[in-house]
Parts: C-alpha cells; sequence; structure tokens
C-alpha cells in the first residue's frame, strides 16, 4: 500500500505542501516516523503540537491548520483542517484489515440452501446454516457461526469467533468484532407463584412471603434486527427477543463487553461503549451515547441525544437531550454540586455539631 | 409447528373460547398478528389492556381472565390466569431452537475413549476430548469444546462456541449460551513477600512498604460442580476453583457476562443477571436475585432469599432475606433515604451556612 | 503425577517432617484428604487453624509453622514458611493441564508461511496466519486463530477459542483463557462537525448544538504488544492502538472479561481484577492493582503502585501509591470518611432543621 502525498491530500479532501510525488507507506507518531528516503515513507502525525515538536527535519507530515512545514525543516506536509476527521480517512487507507484469504475455504461448513453472494472471503471452519442469505463481498473469519434462516446485507465483516444464532437479520455495511455473539437467548425467568422480585416492586422492598420458588423459562422466539452502518464489539452479546425482536438501529456502534438484553431497541447513530448494560425491554433513543460501564435498569426510555458519562447507572426515563452523571444518574451539573457537597460532608457535620453547642450555650445564657 | 386452539390451551392449563379447532402456527404481538384465516395462523398475545386495544377483529388472542372476547371481535381466545407463567409454556411450544442437525456431524472430533448417550446432536468442528462422558440427547452446536474428563447429565444443550475445560461435571438439562466459558483458571497471585494488597488489608489503607514485586501462580486443581436445571448466559464466564470445586446449585439461572471467581459457591434457584462479578470464595445462598452489574467483594458470605438492587456493589456479609441497593449497599429502605438526602445535600450546605450567619449575628447581639 | 514427601518438600523450599518416603498424589482440603495407606496418597492443605481442626489422624497435611503434627496423630508434614506462596508450587506440582495433544493435529489449518519452534501441542480446528512466528513448545487450544504476521514468545498457552488478531507481539510465557480477544479494532469514531461528546466536554456540560450526526470509523492501525510472563483472562478483550500499539508490560495479569481499549499502556506486575475497563489512551504505572469493576476514563494517568478498591471509578490522574476506593474514586481513607458521613446523612438533616426551629425560637425570643 503506498501513495503519494498528492493522491492522499485529494482523498483525504485537504491541502498538500512541499514534494508531493512522494509516497507515504503509512503513518505513525514523529518519534517513529522519522526522515524519509528520496522515495518518501512513513508520514508523521503532528496534528497536535506537542507531537510536532517532536518532528525531526526531512520528514513528512500531518500538520494542523497554521503549522508551518518549513519551520519544523519537513519535506511535505498535508494540512488537516478537522484533525479526528482526518484520522478516519488516513486509517482507512492503510488499514491492511484482517486478511481473509478470497473464497470459500474448503473447511468451512455451508449449508447447501445458504444463498451467498458473489465477492464472498469466507475462512477455514466458518458454519454457515440453512436458509442463511448474505450480500455481496462478504468477509467471514475463522469460527464464525451464522444461524438458520439469517440474513445479512452487503459488505458485512465478521471477524474470527462471531456467533450469529438464527432468525436474526442486519443491513449492509456489519462489522461485528471477534467473540460477540447476536441472538443468544433472553434471561427470562417466571415463577408459577409470586417471585421475591415481583412482591419488592409491588411493596418497595417489603418481603413478606419468603418461600421456595423454581424459575421456568420464557423461551425467545424474536430474532435481532439490525440496521445498516452497525459495529459490534468484541465478545459483546445482542440477546434476542421474547416475541418481537431486539432492534438497533442504523449506524450505531457497540463497543466490546457490551450486554443489550431481550426486547432492547436502541435508535440510529448511538454510541455504546464498553461494558455497559441494558436491561430487558428498554428503549434508547437517536444520538444517544453511553460511555463505558453505563447502566440502564429494564423497562426504562432514553430519550434522543442523551449523554451518560462513565459508569452512570439509570434507574428511570431520561429526557431527550438531558447530560447525566452518577449513581443514581441524574443531570450532569446536579451530580457534580452533590459530588462537592459530599466531598465537604464530613465537614459539614463537625460544623453542625459546633453550631448546635453553641446554640445550646445561647439557650442556656437566655 | 402449528397446534389447535383446544390443545394449546390444554397444554397451557388455561380456558380456551370460540373455534377452539382453528390451528395455532406462532405468536405475534397484536399489530404482527392480525386476522386469521380459515385454518387459524398466529395468536396475539394482549394480556395487557395496552396490547388488547390494538386488537384487530377476526383475530386469536391470549387474554388475561376478565377481558371479554367478544368486544374484541375475536375469532377465538384463551384465558392466561397468571400472564408471564403462561408465557413460558407458549414460548417453549413455539421455539424452534438452534437447529442442530440430529446424529454426530462428521467433522466433529471426537475422542476414542468419550462417551456419549443416544440422541446426540453434535455439530460440525465441535471437540469432545478424552474420557468424557455425557448423557443422553446431547445437542452441541458448532466449534464447542469440552475438556479430558468433563461429565455431563442428559438433555443438555450447549450452545455454539461454549468452552468446557476439563474436570468439569454438570447435572442434567444444562442449557450454555453461545462463548460461554466453563472452568477457566482462576485469578490467583501471590508475591513472595507481603504484597501491597495484603499490607493495604492489614493496615487499613496505609503503605509502608511499597517494593518490588512479581506474581508468582496459584494453578486451579478444583473443577466446577454444576447443579441440575442451571442455564449460563452468552460469553460468562466461570473459574475453576483452586482446591476444591467452584459450585453452583440446581435451578440456578446466571446471564449473560457474568464472572464467577474460583471457588465460589452458588446456591439453588437463584438469578445472577448480566455482568454480575462474584470475586474469589463468596458463597451465595438460594434464591438470590443479583440485578445486572451487582459486584461482590471476595470471601463475602450472602444469606438466602436476599434481593440486591441493579450496580449495588456488596463489600460485607448479607443476612437473609434482605433487600440491598447502592454502592455500598445497604438495606434498601436506607439506601432510598441517603439518595434523598444526598439530593438535598447542597441546599442543607446553603441552610447551614445561613444558620451559621444567624447564631453568628445572635451571638453578637447576646 | 506422584512425588514423594521428601521431594515435595524439597520443590516447594519447605521443611518436611515423618515419615518423608510417603508418596504425594495430589492436595484437597482436610475433609475431602483423610487418613492414607502405606504408599500415600492425597495431602491434606491445613495452613490455616480452622482447617487444620478437621485433619485425620493417619492422614499427611502441609502445616503453618508452629502447628505441632503429633498432636494431630500425621504420619508425614510439610511446614508452609508463607502459605499462599506454597500453594503456587503446590498446585504448579500437580496441575495436569488442559492436555491438548502433543504434535500439530491434522484439523489444524497452518499457514505455510508459519513459523512454529519444536514442542508445539496444537489442538484441532486451530488457524495459524501467514507469516506467525510462534516460539518453542507452545500449547494451543481447540478453535485458536492467531492473525497474520503475529509473532509470540516461547511457552505460550493459548487455551480454546482464544482470538489473537494479525500484528500483535508477545513474549514468553504468555497464557491466555478460553474465549480471550487480542488485537480487536479500537473503538474510534468521529463525526464530520463537532460531536456531542465534544461540546459537553467544552461547556463543562451545556448542550447548545444538537443535530443529525453520523459516525465516521478511526480504523486501528497499530497492533497490540505485550511483555512476558503475562496472563490475559476468559473473554477478556484487548484493542489494538490507533497508530501505536496497545501495551501490557511484562508480568501483569489480567483477569476474566477485562476489557483495555485502544492505545492503553499497563505497566509491569499490575493485577487487574475481573470486569475493569480501562478507556483509550489511558496509562497505568507499574505493580498497580485495580479491584474487580474498577473503571477507568479516558486519556487518564494512574501512577505506579496505585490500589483501586472494588468497583472504584477513575476520572482524573491518580498520583503514584495511592490507595483509592468509590465513584468517583478519592483516596480510601477520604471515602471511609465520606460513606460514614453519608450513612448519617438523614440525621444530620433532621438536625439541622431542629436546629433552625431552636434559632428561629431564639431569635423571635430576641
Amino acid at each position: 500500500m503506498a501513495i503519494t502525498i498528492r493522491d492522499l491530500a485529494l482523498a483525504l479532501d485537504a491541502r498538500a505542501w512541499g514534494d508531493v510525488d512522494l509516497s507515504v507507506t503509512g503513518a505513525a507518531e514523529p518519534q517513529a516516523a522519522g526522515p524519509v528516503g528520496p522515495q518518501g515513507g512513513v508520514i508523521a502525525l503532528a496534528m497536535a503540537s506537542k507531537y510536532a515538536e517532536t518532528l525531526r527535519p526531512g520528514s513528512m507530515a500531518i500538520l494542523a491548520e497554521g503549522m508551518d512545514p518549513q519551520a519544523f525543516g519537513l519535506k511535505a506536509a498535508i494540512f488537516a483542517p478537522r484533525p479526528r476527521l482526518l484520522m478516519a480517512g488516513l486509517t482507512r487507507a492503510f488499514d491492511p484489515g484482517p486478511g481473509i484469504a478470497a473464497g470459500i475455504h474448503p473447511a468451512a461448513v455451508i449449508d447447501a440452501s445458504a444463498r451467498i453472494g458473489p465477492g464472498a472471503a469466507i475462512a477455514p471452519f466458518a458454519v454457515i446454516g440453512p436458509d442463511v442469505r448474505i450480500g455481496e463481498n462478504a468477509r467471514i473469519g475463522p469460527h464464525v457461526s451464522v444461524g438458520r434462516g439469517t440474513v445479512l446485507g452487503d459488505d458485512v465483516l465478521l471477524h474470527a469467533g462471531v456467533r450469529i444464532a438464527h432468525g436474526v437479520t442486519a443491513g449492509h455495511r456489519l462489522i461485528v468484532q471477534p467473540g460477540a455473539v447476536i441472538g443468544g437467548d433472553g434471561f427470562s425467568f417466571v415463577t408459577p407463584e409470586e417471585s421475591g422480585i415481583e412482591e419488592i416492586r409491588r411493596t418497595l422492598g417489603r418481603r413478606d412471603g419468603i418461600r421456595q420458588q423454581h424459575w421456568t423459562r420464557i423461551h425467545s422466539l424474536g430474532g435481532v434486527e439490525i440496521g445498516d452502518d452497525v459495529e459490534i464489539g468484541a465478545n459483546a452479546t445482542i440477546d434476542r427477543g421474547t416475541i418481537r425482536a431486539t432492534r438497533i438501529g442504523n449506524g450505531t456502534k457497540i463497543d466490546n463487553l457490551v450486554m443489550l438484553a431481550h426486547n432492547v431497541v436502541v435508535g440510529d447513530d448511538c454510541l455504546l461503549c464498553s461494558q455497559v448494560g441494558i436491561a430487558g425491554s428498554s428503549r434508547v433513543g437517536n444520538r444517544v451515547v453511553l460511555a463505558g460501564q453505563v447502566g440502564v435498569n429494564d423497562n426504562i426510555e432514553i430519550g434522543d441525544d442523551v449523554i451518560a458519562g462513565g459508569a452512570s447507572k439509570i434507574f428511570t426515563r431520561v429526557p431527550s437531550g438531558r447530560v447525566i452523571l452518577g449513581n443514581p444518574a441524574v443531570k450532569m451539573e446536579t451530580q457534580m454540586e452533590i459530588q462537592k457537597a459530599t466531598r465537604r460532608l464530613p465537614r459539614v457535620a463537625q460544623q453542625l455539631a459546633k453550631l448546635q453547642e453553641t446554640v445550646t450555650r445561647l439557650l442556656e445564657k437566655g
């Protein structure tokens, strides 16, 4: 993979400077990039000034607008108007990908009734079940399994060891990282008599009727429906619905070890960061961002454009546009005040005790 | 799969109404079910009144006791005395399951010394180790591995990519969702000298002796012992014990991404919801419910019938029957009071400051 | 596996007592060990006095220094100067391991360009990609995949279903528990315009510009670099770096279901307990211990020798040597004071209200 500075700038919709015929073979931090040879080499990423300081003369670099390539002694440069956005194009250009060999490996087991579009690369020991339909240009890693009747769009990339159960549908450009499980059974059990959980929900915490209870399984007949342009992280788990499907909207990105329970509905363009857990039947709007380790109670509604800070625990409905934090999660500014007051709490208790003494003395005097 | 209204009602131990010879081929929410043809079709689930409102004339439905099928214009109905319980029977009746083909696939690798009961369905690329014993009617998905000497009962269902290590025993009707790991090594390390953790447990937080420390591994010789009727969720991990086995009692259900560390003992009929973590050597009683993201410290004892709310963090012993919440977890009603008081905390601080001023003025006046 | 008391004591660098020619075939708790025959048998672990009380005459035991083997009627004993350390040697001696058969199983798929050192044991359905290099005595379980160009040292043990992606390097004696994923893509996305997250970081929580936003992917070109003597737990996930590698130092141990995001750097000899999550680009020093369910915000620095208690949530830089707890994490002693004061909070509010009344009365009187 090599591309000239000129073509790379074009691809990135950015401005080039200097010897634009030099070849770029990769990107690295300035220390690892260094000066390049007469043909070119690795381009240094120096959009932040702390990185720019470590640039060495004779290198090629990507700079923020306003930086001076001549002052750094560069041979060539590309100017990034919005550095993180440029990173998207740049890293896409140089990503070699998982390298699944073209064609269907003879050690894959594909049911005769499965229909797979042209251009597929399927690795050894993949298992594709009956009546599966997969679009064009699928890349399917080793030890992937796809269950009966599942339907996937074009350009899907399923990394090693992904498990997609039966009756799942997903759109185009789905990416699933290694070990993720889509369509496991929901965790849904019922006792013949009222259970302890039902009791405390009714009594708000009081237990009168502790007794033996065995759990009977509610099976999951619903599948999972996934939109276009969704990504699901390593070892994440998305359970199937009970009657209707668990649903993930277009453009939503889900990180490693995230749990979506049965019947959960997540909207479009959300970011669910690592280790987030959303309990059964909760609904999340569009463009919602849940930071790492956020928990969402069951049967909760979270509006559009909500942002929840790291490790927030959400027990109640959240209106659209709200920024929340804490356990239990409240408005971020309220949480900040609570935290400040909590830190002062031991002092407040002392002040109160002292004031009580003073007032007691006043009373005695009066 | 089709069954008459009459037979379905019989199977569910419920009362039928209307044209009981109609066939039921599945269940759905009222919008997705709709009116049925002369032979029958999909039955609508309308046990809650908000769902019943969307019933269309000419459909079949499952109703709560007291609802009027004629008012909805239904062709047939089944009355559910306890709706969630009826869901168990109904979904079991219509669950097509993962569809593992009968017999042992030629691409499975089964050690010659393994003994597998009659009726097994074993998918491609399963690996069954030496001296394994598995009961009757096992269903084993693709990419499952079962280690040397492990013993499983009848009617087990191991979904795709389940990893059961050597020396594990489990009873009948075990269900393991995709990607779960049973019998990984415990996380147990020791330093030649006292470690920082041992120091702060002794000094309650003070560090005097910070020094180099390398971790030496304590191997896990114990296995995992699992009772009857246990279910383990997708990508959950159950570590083996150090000397004695890690144990899970009869009827206990474990959700996705749960972690049980070495030597943990969980009793009968517990529910451990998603992302729960229980640290080494802790003991959990019978009929305990831990909601999502609950954490349990190591070497803790949790009594029978305890219920812990979402994201509770349990650092100390919990007596039987208690309902707890929060970090650190305390009685739920205490936690509710603490939360209420915490929300008022910024105001309390203001009131205190004002009161201090008043008293100061009083003192000056006096 | 059988070893005389004499040789076992030598191996453990401990003192033997009694009939040192007896054979030890395993270790167990005193109840499960019991009296031994004339050749020997299972040795009882009785280093804690509560275990020693259950010793039966005629057995062999490992005792703490100062215990009297004659008083217990033992046939032989080994004295442990530091019991937990002795457990390391003892359990290593008797661990049968996962039992991967020697040699390369014919159902493994190994690319012709991969170079694997002598002494390898590779299980069925393992997949080793192009240009992989693995040192001597590798043990590789079923359904393991190792991606293109990855380099592993000597004596690695990869349990069933481990996924190592392309471009990963690791040192000697790496142990990876079942289902762990090393080198999944980082969770890194950017919007063409400023995103809601960027906005609230700038405004500290205020949202002015809610609008449509689609996420563009930043690909992960960096790999993962892992030192010597590292262990990684079941179903843990270690993401690859964006430009430079995600790094794990020598001797660091990582438990089940831990998440290390892209660009994270963890030092030497750390313990990261189960379900810990470390967000992108954070740096953790040497000998750091993070207890279960700890969360670390992105771009945070944690100094050497820090210890964080269970479920601590770390939002800001932590200086070296600090012991922290809570959400947000603060010094452990501060947290203890806060917790004490918080429990008293409802009472404090009552006292304040009463005092206000008193002062009001004083004012009226005055």
